[in-house]
């Protein structure tokens, strides 16, 4: 093992400047996983940890403060296309860690890809302001005049967050995203093994001036102290071992002092062939293919790898001798530098002694040694030779077979790296058994195609998993993966993988906000939220008879600029005859008896006699509120929660209001959606139907001032 | 004191029978909160808890898992029912706590609100099933062969449910219905101050005969060592002490094992005066009511009640002289069973002498007594009279005042009786600051008429409170109150308000669930989550040119007897000449210049020229897809989630595929909701536009044949 005296110890990122221990203090060194050279130093005494957390608070939590969610979620774009620029500088880096190529698409590509999905989910389904309304609104009172929502705003602390040492990339930015887009401060904490990795990425990050004051900060070395300062207002989201984890979640600033604590941990996660999914099979073939990609990416050290291939006893032979010969055709173990390597090191030989000893425990368990070795193989070196490297974290893909599937270890003991074990089942419910003997798991596989088999399997372990990857023929080339939580869909699971959830979309940016019930009139529940509410005061223009106030412009003449929430259109009473139905049916050839045949309308429970088309209420609406000259209305681009409440029979009469209920102007284009609540009533005032009108509407009014100018 | 050797021992139901321990095992004696007389006695020596969990995960789940959602929330109607009929019984038991007439309304009858409120949306909001899908699906591949979702499965364990002395029924059942519904089976701790209340409404339940056997069981005395047996599949939700919830919280079974543990624990909630609502207002005289109220309800023993009054210090004086004279004119200390009495004891003379020593500690924290006393009161008996009783647990309501609103102890420490501390803030921000002194609170009541004073400071405290009440000369009338937790919405609060969260509606459901992130093709997501998803296969009945099957029958003709997912029409193609869309423009008046104005329309970013109305489109739509006879479908009530995707230019054709998406059979009703996904398309095949259609079908295909036979 060579050490250097000039390795660089990596700085921490805090207050918005870069930081380095005084020298002389302790650090740790990092050793590169294949040659065992040193890398880098890490070391963080003298840092005052107190002043970090006090910075996300104060600075951190006022910048974040200015920008809205959707402003917000465009620097995650920009950060994005940043660090795409300069992906060479971390795979380089990357690769000193053991990683391969494609390691390196899963940590680095991905992690970016987790910024632009989040970048584009937070614009799309988020308001553009920084109070989320959640839910519907329930009426409390009889007169309308109380009324309850939930509203979600950011919570008033920092997001820290403690990662492992598997991913440094895309480990810190699936935390750091969904905290950004709501507002809240992240503290990293990288793992040691990989944290220059880590820094590398901050450092381009911060270069880039796109990230506002304090609401970034990495510690590079321990953090340890850093609980002790937290409280309610902070989230601590943890990586990493079971051990550590507890040690976290039992601190009293958890326990009693309310720091939101969330653990993703390693699991014993299980791939499930299913009874029909015998060789021959596409199933079998494509579940061979994932078991083996799980062994061998990262070397194995994925939380989400498969560590239990669960399978009809009867294909327990078949299968170990079809992963035996995949793995043979296609793993070249070694320096992820050389040409053709397809599995790297280990990330330390700490943690390649880590998974011998748990080997070693697993074959006194009863385990026998189905596939590989754990004597220290042949590599193919940096240099493209093929030899026994002294200081590399180099280890076989190992496959062990289980006679006796109930062995407890198998269940329990975790070799985080390029192991899985192989156990047979008896039927269905022994094959839910076994899974759920994981205790708690990220995810399983469940390869089966047949419809009832998944469904039974799947209902069967959902309790017990965070996620289930459904395989089949219809999607062996296209699945996304058993190994990679994808930044769309939760990542996290019950019991012994921690209990936490990450990810999910929006899930996650909600994760980092207080959801609070709000209760009050609609006047004060429109002015929390920013939507208009059912009987909040609004502006009428439109017809004197239905509270138009005298001079009140229609709102499709207003562009944003102008437009409020509670601008509304009231229009005039038109009659419906049966002559109108009879010509709407003949025209758009909805014919239904409820329209043409009064004998048979009258027998349907729901109707008094031939009533008017739901569809030619909506039309007639839009008729009614139209403005029919160009203006800033762009567009009416769908419609929502339509319902039609009170049939309309010939010679009843209609009127619609149209009020400006939600405003979106949108960061990256001249226009944006605004939700019109449309009420349409009868002569009577009766509700006869309710829904929600889409538009598009400009910013300023100027295409058509331009084009008819 | 008085003690009888006779008073009954209050009897656990475990097991799906009563238990009672031997004699002379060890008990707690409850007494009269009133009179000091023995009401019960409490033991549970010798039961084995381990086998009560044991009977939940097993008997419980197997029971709780042969009916879907909707009909065990039936049941919890049916439930409610009986509880309402037998009214009286806990009426007369809950006086024995010292419950007033208007406490049995908060206790009694809103426990059995919740239960109708949560069998009304367990229905409405829920599939007729026992998988929920949560969210959108999200398509993960190009070719649309790899997508997700998400979906919730019930825990496979039990709800163990601990609750507070202060609401024995409400307590029980707000906790109870949800984890019903969900399919988890209860295992309910009642405080044993109040336990006897609790035991005749479980009494009730069991008597009627509705609980699935293992649905509910009753721990009547002490529960320790049941957090021993559980882990990762159970949950635990507690009410009561910070220090209680804190010791379960630290429990290895919740650190290390996974068990899902919410607290709610009493919090020092506010209620702020806003700056407009000085004395005179109707906002100044609502919010002395609610103090009021606050103060006295329970005897102010209420998790939610207001414990510091937030007023802008010019009217800190005003307040305290409205407040008192309410309390001389309004308040009635007494015997909960004599006329008149509107404030009964607290629940124990132990509660009083905490009270009692809360109060001693703020006065000499610096609060003055600015009504009240600490003397025992003169209070009404049950006979009338007008006297101190010796064993009663009366207190007088205190108000105190304080100089210094900034005093530690003010936001610290809780007096758990009739007991608020008034103090004055400055400006907005001093009141946003002063809230959240109190780290994390279940409510506070916003006052005020101004709708920016009201923005401000809610979105300002909402990240330390569970629940904002605004109240205003709107709401005066009609808001169900600071204290009071509905059903619709969540119940809880970060910090020291225990960072649980209960109710909600049906997000309580939803957490006593798994939510897991669900991966595969259209085929077999569609067989996990029974609801059928694009991409799928399907049964083509209508255009042989679109898939159509040869003999295949119109969907529409099916009842639901019939009727499966998946189940689809193909339309022919019809055309759209510019002399339909000018007719369809002249009839409905929607004559917007995208229809009427090709050079106009040519100006707009989103069309080609003039292009059909998007109402005209999905008008032909229902007539390309409608069955005109009559049959088993009986009404589309309703559109949901239409986008207009691609716009159709005069000269273009349309067709519709319509493919059965979500069924859901009614449990009360002979007919249900069947949701239909929508498709238009154009000549190319190109997407025109997208839809949900809601109908309502017959479960048999009677009325029609009926009618016509």
């Amino acid at each position: 093992m060579t050490t250097q005296a000039d390795v660089r110890t990596v700085p921490s990122y805090v207050r918005d400047q870069w930081w380095t221990p005084d020298e002389g203090s302790r650090a740790a060194e990092v050793l590169d996983a294949s040659t065992g050279e040193a890398v880098a130093r890490f070391g963080a005494d003298g840092l005052d940890l107190g002043e970090v957390l006090a910075h996300a608070r104060t600075v951190g939590q006022r910048e974040l403060g200015t920008l809205t969610l959707h402003e917000r979620a465009l620097k995650l774009k920009e950060l994005a296309q940043v660090l795409n620029g300069r992906r060479d500088e971390l795979y380089a880096l990357s690769n000193r860690t053991g990683a391969t190529k494609a390691d390196n698409l899963f940590d680095i590509d991905g992690g970016i890809g987790v910024l632009f999905t989040y970048s584009s989910k937070g614009r799309r389904e988020l308001p553009h302001s920084n109070v989320i309304q959640d839910g519907d609104v329930e009426p409390l009172s009889k007169d309308g005049s109380f009324i309850g929502t939930h509203i979600y705003t950011r919570l008033p602390g920092a997001a820290v967050q403690v990662n492992a040492f598997n991913f440094p990339v895309w480990g810190m930015l699936e935390k750091f995203a969904p905290a950004f887009i709501a507002g809240v401060p992240t503290i990293v904490k990288p793992a040691t093994p990989t944290g220059y990795v880590t820094e590398a990425a901050v450092r381009i990050m911060v270069e880039s001036g796109i990230l506002p004051a304090g609401s970034l900060q990495l510690v590079s070395g321990s953090a340890r102290g850093l609980l002790d300062v937290m409280d309610y207002r902070d989230l601590l989201a943890f990586t990493g071992s079971a051990s550590t984890a507890q040690s976290l979640k039992s601190h009293p600033n958890v326990v009693t002092g309310g720091v939101r604590f969330t653990a993703e941990t390693d699991s014993l996660n299980a791939a499930i062939l299913g009874p029909d999914a015998i060789e021959g099979t596409p199933e079998f073939d494509a579940f061979v293919k994932a078991v083996v990609t799980e062994m061998t990416v990262k070397a194995g050290q994925k939380c989400t790898a498969i560590r239990r291939t669960i399978v009809p006893e009867a294909q327990r032979e078949a299968v170990a001798r079809a992963i035996s010969a995949r793995l043979d055709s296609r793993v070249v173990v070694g320096d992820p530098r050389a040409e053709g390597v397809t599995m790297g090191a280990l990330a330390s030989v700490d943690q390649l002694q880590g998974v011998r000893d748990a080997v070693k425990d697993l074959l006194a368990a009863g385990g026998e040694l189905a596939y590989g070795t754990l004597d220290a193989p042949t590599v193919r070196t940096a240099s493209g030779e093929e030899a026994v490297v002294e200081h590399g974290a180099f280890m076989s893909p190992v496959l062990l077979s289980w006679a006796d599937g109930d062995a407890e270890l198998l269940h329990s003991r975790e070799a985080f790296g390029p192991v899985t074990s192989l156990l047979g089942y008896a039927d269905v419910d022994d094959a839910v058994r076994l899974a759920a003997r994981g205790s708690g798991s990220l995810v399983a596989t469940v390869c089966t195609n047949d419809p009832e088999v998944a469904r039974e399997l799947t209902t069967g372990i959902a309790g017990h998993h965070g996620r289930v990857h459904l395989l089949n023929r219809e999607t062996a080339r296209s699945s996304t993966g058993h190994g990679a939580p994808v930044p769309h869909l939760v990542h996290g699971g019950p019991g012994r993988a921690g209990g936490g959830e990450e990810l999910g979309g929006v899930r996650a940016v909600k994760h980092h906000m207080q959801r609070t019930a709000l209760q009050g009139s609609p006047n004060l529940v429109t002015a929390v939220t920013g939507v208009w509410q059912t009987g909040a005061d609004r502006r009428i223009a439109g017809s004197p008879a239905f509270g138009a106030e005298e001079g009140a412009v229609h709102p499709f003449r207003k562009s944003l600029a102008d437009l409020r929430i509670g601008d509304a259109l009231a229009s005039d009473l038109r009659q419906v005859t049966q002559e109108d139905i009879t010509a709407f049916a003949d025209t758009t050839g909805d014919t239904f008896y409820a329209h043409t045949d009064p004998r048979a309308a009258e027998a349907n429970p729901f109707f008094p006699s031939t009533v008017a088309h739901g569809y030619l209420l909506v039309s007639w609406a839009a008729g009614l509120f139209v403005e029919p000259a160009p203006g800033p209305v762009l567009a009416n681009y769908g419609l929502e929660n339509l319902r039609f409440l009170t049939p309309v029979a010939a010679g009843d009469s209609i009127r619609i209001t149209l009020t400006a209920q939600r405003i979106t102007p949108r960061v990256t284009d001249d226009y944006g959606e605004v939700t019109w609540d449309a009420v349409i009533q009868n002569q009577d005032g009766e509700i006869v139907a309710t829904y929600d009108v889409l538009t598009l509407v400009e910013k300023e009014d100027t295409l058509y001032r331009d084009w008819q100018g």
